[in-house]
C-alpha cells in the first residue's frame, strides 16, 4: 500500500493496517477494553443509524419548541426510540417549562426608502401593540457603542447593533456576541429606547433571521425585540449610511403563557461492576419553534443514541452505568438541566464523567477534558484512539455543555468532543435548520469518537479526579 | 513574468501583455474599432459601478413586482439614473400589467406525522378557501407519471409533484423542468384534483419556496397550487414513503385585481452615422414580490446600464443607435416586451441585434448567436476579443432572453452571452435573492462582454444577416 493510498483512504487504512492497536502500554490499553475500544470505533465510523434517526425524528416530529405539542411528540418519540433500541429503565423525569408564543411577525423600513424586512422576534420578546411599533432608527456597532451613546440620542427611538459574528471553526464568536442578544434589548431599554434589532447572530448571508433568547432584567422596562436577516441587516446598514432619518415599524405577537409540564427522557446501560458509577450522555431534546431541529440539537441526539446503541452490541456491558439524557428546554432557560441536577442532587458525586453534543453535527477536531490537574495525562490517553479520527488534543478547558453548566458546580469530570462548527451559524436558530444540512459521515464519526470516550470511562479501573468547583448557575 | 504567475494573474495579465491585440486581420480588426474594444473590455473589468448601481436599485427599491408601489418606484429609479449616466431620449412607454396579490400563506401536513411547511403560491395562483384547504396528497414524480395515473386516484386529492431539478451551469434544467410550474397545476385539475404542491424548481437545499408563473388553461378548474421548499418536499416524500395515508392543508390569501399601468423604461445613445439602425440591450425591471431582485433581474439591469454608461465616455458614439429597455413584468406574463413589439413594430427591421441579460450575475462563459447562415462566420469573429474574458463559442441557437421572445417573429439577430448559471436556481423567486449573492467582480466580467459585443455590432461596417422567423408568440 503506498502512502499516497494510505493519504487519501484516510482513517479507515488506518484501521484496517492496525496501525494504531497496541501502540500503549499503559493501563487502558493492550487488554479487552483495547480491543472493544477499536471494535466500537470501526462500527461508529461504519454506521449510518445515527443519520436514519435524526431523519426519523425531523419527519415525525419536526420542530419542537418547549411546551408545544412538538415537545410531547419528541418525549414520545424518545422513550419508544431508547426502548427500541434496547436501553433500561427508560423513563420520563417531569420537568416545569416556560410557554413562549411567538404569533405573527413582520417588519419594514418606512423611511426613506420603504422595504419589507426579514425578522423574527428574540425568544422571550414581549410583543408591540398590535398594529406595531414605529420610530426612528439609532445603528450601534456594539453594546459598548451603545453604552457611549447618550441617554438623549437613545431615548424614544429603536437601537440597532449591528454587531458581526465571525466564521470559526470552533464557534467561539458566537460565546463572545452571544451579550448582543441576551443583554442588548436591557441594555437599550436602560437608556430609553423603544424597541430593539440585532443583526442576526449568524455567519453566511442566507435570508432566514436567527433567534435566540433573550433575558430582560428585574425593575428595567421590557421592549420588543427582533433579530434582522443578514441581507435586511445590509440594506437597514446602506440607509443608516444616506445619512438621512431612517424610521423602521414592526409588529410581534409574542406573548407569553402559562408554565407546562414536559420531561427529560432518561434510559442507561446498567454497568456490570459498579452501577451507581455514571457516565452520562447528553443532549438536548428541544428545538426552536422554527426549523426542525436537525443540527441543534437533533445532531446531538441522534449522536447519543447511536452511541449507546453500540454500547449494547458488546458482549458485556460496561463496569459503569451509561446514562443518556436527553434534557428538556435548553433553548428557553435550562429547565431540563436544572430540574436534572436538582433531581439527581444524590448521586451528582457517582457522575464520574459528563459529555454533551450540542454544537452541530460537523465531524469531531478537538478533544479537551475538564479534571484534577493529576487526571490530565490520564485523560489524554484516549488520544491514542481519537487522533486517527482526525481528532486533536487541546487543553483542560472543556465546557461540557450548556446542559452541564449545573454540573460543574458539583465537580463532575467533563469532556468535550468539539464539532466542527464552522458552518453551524449559517442556520443555527432559524427555519433553515433542517436535515439536508447534516453529512450522515460526519454524524458516524462523531458516533466513532463518543463511542471510544463513553467505553473508555464506563470500563477502566480508575476514575478521574474531579475538577475545581465553577460557581452555581445564577440565571 | 513567469507562466505561473501569467496563468494565476489571469485576464489582467492578458491584457496588460498586448496578447490579444492585433491578433485578426479582418474587416472588423487592426482599426480605431479594435482599439475602442479592447479599451472599453478593459475599463469594463475594471469597473465596480455597476454594483455599486444593483446596491442603490435594491437598497432603495427592493421588490419591485409588477404594479405594485416597488414597480412604481423602480420606474422613477431607472428614470433618475439613464439621466444621471447620461443617456438620450430617456422615456417611460406605458405598459398595462396584471396585478396579482400573495396575501397570506401557509401550510401543514396534517397526517400522519402533523409538521409545518415552507410553501409559496405559485403566481397567478387562485387562492383557498379562508380555511384553508385539506385533501389526502398523492405524490407523482413528473408529469408524465401524473398522466400515467388514473382520474380515480387523482380526483378529489392534493397532487404533489416531486420533480427535481438538476444543477446545470447552462440552466438547462429549468427549461426542461419549467413546464411542471407552468402546466402542472392545470394537467391536475384536468384530472380532478383539487389542489397542487410541487417541489420548488429550485438547486440548493436552503428553505425558501421558489415561485414563479402557473398558468391556467380555458374550460379547465383553476385549483390552487404552490410550490414547497426543497427541504419540505423531502419531508412530505418521506411521510408519503412510509406508506401511511398523508393528509395536507395549505391556505392561499392569492387574488387578482384590477390591471394597472406600468411601464418600459428606455433610454438611448443616438447613432452618429445611422440613428435609425438599433442595437438593443436589454433586462427587466421587475421581480418578483419576494428578495430583492438582485439576481432576477437587478443583475442585468445593471450590466446593460453600466455598459451603456461606458460607450458614453467614447469620444464619439457608435455609427448606430445603442438602445437600453428596461422591459415592465417579465415575471408575469411578459407584458412589457409585447408591448415593445407592438408599439415598434414598424422599427423592428431596423433593430440590428438584440441582447437580453436575464440569467443572473454569473461570468459569461458560453457565446451563442443567431443570424442567417451566412453571417455565423462574421458573428464569430467577435470571438478573438471574448475569449481572453474566459468566453467559448457555443453555437447558432442563440434565444435571446424571455423579452426577446416576441422580437423573433421578426427576425431581429441575436446574440446569447450566457452566464453561469450554476447556482443561479439556488436563489431564484425566492425571498433570498439579494445582493450578497452577487460578485462584483462577475458582474464587470459582464459588463466587459457585452460592451464588446454591444460595440462591435453599433461600429462596423455591415449588418449581421437575419435569422429564419420564429412562430410569433402565443400566449
Amino acid at each position: 500500500m503506498s502512502a499516497a493510498f494510505c493519504f487519501r483512504t484516510g482513517v479507515a487504512a488506518l484501521l484496517v493496517s492496525g496501525l494504531v492497536a497496541g501502540s500503549a502500554a499503559d493501563q487502558d490499553a493492550g487488554s479487552l477494553l483495547e480491543e472493544q475500544i477499536l471494535e466500537l470505533r470501526q462500527s461508529g465510523l461504519e454506521s449510518r443509524r445515527s443519520f436514519a434517526l435524526l431523519k426519523s425524528l425531523t419527519t415525525e416530529v419536526g420542530p419542537r419548541f418547549a411546551g408545544t405539542p412538538g415537545d410531547r411528540a419528541a418525549v414520545e418519540w424518545t422513550v419508544r426510540t431508547m426502548k427500541e433500541i434496547g436501553l433500561h429503565n427508560v423513563r420520563t423525569e417531569p420537568v416545569e417549562v416556560p410557554r413562549w408564543v411567538r404569533g405573527d411577525e413582520s417588519g419594514e423600513i418606512v423611511a426613506p426608502y420603504p422595504q419589507p424586512m426579514h425578522l423574527i422576534a428574540l425568544g422571550g420578546s414581549v410583543g408591540t401593540p398590535e398594529r406595531g411599533l414605529e420610530a426612528e432608527v439609532v445603528g450601534v456597532s456594539s453594546l459598548e457603542d451603545l453604552a457611549a451613546r447618550s441617554s438623549t440620542e437613545i431615548t424614544g427611538k429603536i437601537v440597532f447593533i449591528n454587531q458581526r459574528l465571525v466564521r470559526t471553526q470552533d464557534g467561539s464568536s458566537y460565546g463572545q456576541t452571544g451579550s448582543v442578544r441576551r443583554s442588548g434589548p436591557a441594555r437599550a431599554a436602560e437608556m430609553g429606547a423603544v424597541g430593539v434589532l440585532i443583526r442576526s447572530l449568524g455567519t453566511g448571508t442566507h435570508r432566514f433571521p436567527h433567534t435566540g433568547a433573550t433575558r430582560y432584567e428585574e425593575g428595567i422596562e421590557k421592549i420588543p425585540a427582533a433579530a434582522l436577516a443578514i441581507p435586511d441587516a445590509d440594506i437597514l446598514e446602506t440607509q443608516l449610511a444616506s445619512g438621512q432619518p431612517v424610521r423602521f415599524r414592526f409588529a410581534l405577537g409574542a406573548h407569553r403563557l402559562e408554565n407546562v409540564m414536559s420531561a427529560n427522557v432518561i434510559g442507561e446501560i446498567p454497568g456490570r461492576k459498579k452501577p451507581e458509577e455514571i457516565v452520562l450522555l447528553g443532549a438536548h431534546l428541544d428545538s426552536w419553534d422554527v426549523g426542525t431541529g436537525a443540527i441543534d440539537d437533533g445532531a446531538g441526539c441522534a449522536i447519543v443514541l447511536e452511541t449507546a446503541r453500540l454500547l449494547l452490541e458488546l458482549p458485556a456491558a460496561p463496569r459503569r452505568t451509561v446514562r443518556v439524557v436527553l434534557f428538556a428546554n435548553e433553548e428557553f432557560g435550562l429547565s431540563g438541566a436544572r430540574a436534572y441536577a436538582k433531581d439527581h442532587a444524590q448521586e451528582l458525586d457517582n457522575h464520574v464523567l459528563a459529555l454533551e453534543a450540542d454544537l452541530g453535527p460537523g465531524a469531531v477536531w478537538r478533544y479537551r477534558v475538564k479534571t484534577d490537574t493529576d487526571s490530565v495525562e490520564a485523560a489524554k490517553k484516549v488520544m491514542q484512539w481519537l487522533q486517527p479520527l482526525g481528532v486533536s488534543w487541546h487543553d483542560d478547558t472543556a465546557g461540557g455543555g450548556p446542559d452541564l453548566i449545573p454540573l460543574r458546580a458539583a465537580q463532575v469530570p467533563m469532556i468535550d468532543l468539539s464539532p466542527d462548527a464552522t458552518y453551524y451559524f449559517d442556520y443555527h436558530h432559524t427555519d433553515d435548520d433542517t436535515l439536508d444540512k447534516v453529512d450522515p459521515a460526519d454524524l458516524a464519526q462523531n458516533v466513532a469518537a463518543y463511542s471510544v470516550v463513553t467505553y473508555w470511562a464506563a470500563e477502566r479501573q480508575g476514575r478521574l479526579g474531579r475538577p475545581p468547583a465553577d460557581e452555581p448557575l445564577n440565571w
